[in-house]
């Protein structure tokens, strides 16, 4: 793949987007099957329409379960699909997942277990059971971005890091969103027929709940974020904010629970102003929100004493924190 | 000591105070010696003036620089009091407290190392070497209380530990600030001619920029955590707040600089609305505020790619974080 020609939201015309896309897909698979992840995001929930347009049945969806997502997903989103007539099928990868990140702390150690047991435990198995030959992901424009920088290293952009997923992993990757940004993804989405609940998506990061807990990742620690993930969702969903998250922090501090010492957890909120992720502010969220969260917080997740807000703009921050 | 009568601000007459705890001193010490340590905060500041009016030269007055104060501290504040007709004697104990906090990562021990050098090397080689048998403390009632609960050890209260300072240190302890709380003690520092930038002066923490650093304490944190403490006081100082903070965090979060991928520290901002700091709630500081001071300090903190600010009450969070 040469340089990439961005188009922007602005610009992009829905209708001739999606049938020039459903063609290159169709023309690359041909006859044969193709496979794909769906994680519930705006991205992967393009991708998957836009593959059943192109494929039909011979797109096989996969939800894989891999036990750092949030309260009940796999279920809700297979619910939603099979509303608009896709089926996805759920896969129990809890404990590959898990094991696979076991005493790791340095977050791209973190990101590069995920990958590998997504792509090469997981999918790799999938697809060399399924016989297919093309997998279909949703990388973005952004994700390219930010790999090439050395910002971060997205789970799903290889070809710019010289790795052949072919010969890596065994198959083919077909990208038909990296000519977008996430505003052209959202538009996208909603001329696809998805719910409002989806293509108006807070984003959710690759490594998802894994990538917001600092330090080692146990099931305990998702459970605790995956807890405060639903609180600020709750609260701060009605505020129209781009992405806004709940991280669980290592490091922790002095608290006071019935009048005596309880030195425990922090729980870090971010809350992002943004058009398309590039550059982000955080979220002017009304401090009787603020306070509403930090007390729910406090008073129901376990071990959990207190709560921040992060004030810092993008760049220098990054929108998640590992 | 029995319970401890407390004194309500609203209830305080300065002048019957002053002269009371004067008359008590001097009774106590007689024709001896005392001795205190300023640490330029307002408790320690009344009861250096309240013990010069009792004792006059007879009370020799220390700064201790233990390495973990703010910008310029000793050498300000001793000047403050030179123009108030006391004369300070700053020592320099910054190699004994850094060696003391070496390693330290517990928040108690870190506080109990602090303690230690401070009373039994530091201070116990002062007393024996000035032949003083008193030490004038600021300890006040919220200490005390927070100790007994314990929530938090306070480096300035023994007899409620069970603790003979005389038996341990050499020497015995006058407090007689025990029945105020905070804003007593500002009421009293007014009365005592202290001017306002110290009888208003937000809290200082025992500890001082070493309860400002999570883990291990070294003298590379404690200048990035002065540095961010300077920029914040600048900022915040005309909200009219009871007290705020900088602190520095050791778990690390991912940000970017000049496009590129940069793995730092985080600073946690605090700023409390509170009477007399057994209830407390975070100010609400204006947006554009926090965004300027993040700002500052991701551009001029050495390390530093992210700030947030806690927006937890007290109880359950501490003022303090450590």
């Amino acid at each position: 793949m040469g340089s990439i020609n961005e188009i922007k939201a602005s610009e992009l015309n829905t209708d001739a987007f999606i049938n020039e896309k459903a063609q290159e897909i169709s023309d690359a698979v041909g006859d044969g099957l193709a496979i794909n992840a769906l994680s519930g995001g705006v991205d992967s929930s393009a991708v998957t329409m836009l593959g059943h347009r192109a494929l039909g049945d011979r797109l096989k969806t996969y939800f894989i379960d891999n036990g750092i997502m949030r309260e009940g997903e796999p279920q809700r989103i297979a619910e939603l699909f099979k509303q608009l007539g896709v089926h996805v099928e759920i896969l129990d990868g809890r404990k590959a997942f898990f094991s696979a990140l076991k005493g790791l702390t340095d977050p791209e150690e973190k990101r590069e277990a995920i990958t590998q047991t997504f792509y090469k435990d997981i999918f790799g198995k999938l697809v060399k059971d399924s016989g297919a030959k093309y997998l279909l992901q949703g990388t973005i424009l952004t994700d390219v971005d930010e790999t090439i920088a050395g910002i971060k290293r997205q789970h799903n952009v290889f070809e710019q890091l010289g790795i052949d997923p072919e010969q890596a992993f065994g198959y083919q990757i077909i990208e038909p969103l990296v000519q977008l940004r996430k505003d052209g993804v959202r538009k996208l989405a909603e001329a696809l027929g998805l719910p409002e609940e989806i293509y108006n998506r807070p984003p959710f990061p690759g490594p998802a709940l894994a990538a917001r807990v600092i330090g080692a990742v146990t099931e305990d620690k998702i459970s605790v974020v995956r807890t405060a993930t639903s609180i600020v969702e709750e609260e701060l969903s009605s505020l129209g904010a781009f992405q806004y998250m709940a991280i669980l922090h290592e490091d922790r501090v002095t608290g006071m629970r019935d009048g005596k010492r309880d030195f425990g957890s922090q729980i870090e909120l971010r809350c992002w102003d943004s058009i398309d992720a590039r550059e982000a502010k955080p979220t002017q969220v009304p401090y009787e929100i603020l306070y509403k969260l930090a007390n729910r917080i406090v008073d129901t997740v376990p071990g959990v004493v207190s709560v921040t807000y992060n004030v810092t703009c993008k760049p220098p921050s990054c929108m998640e924190a590992i």
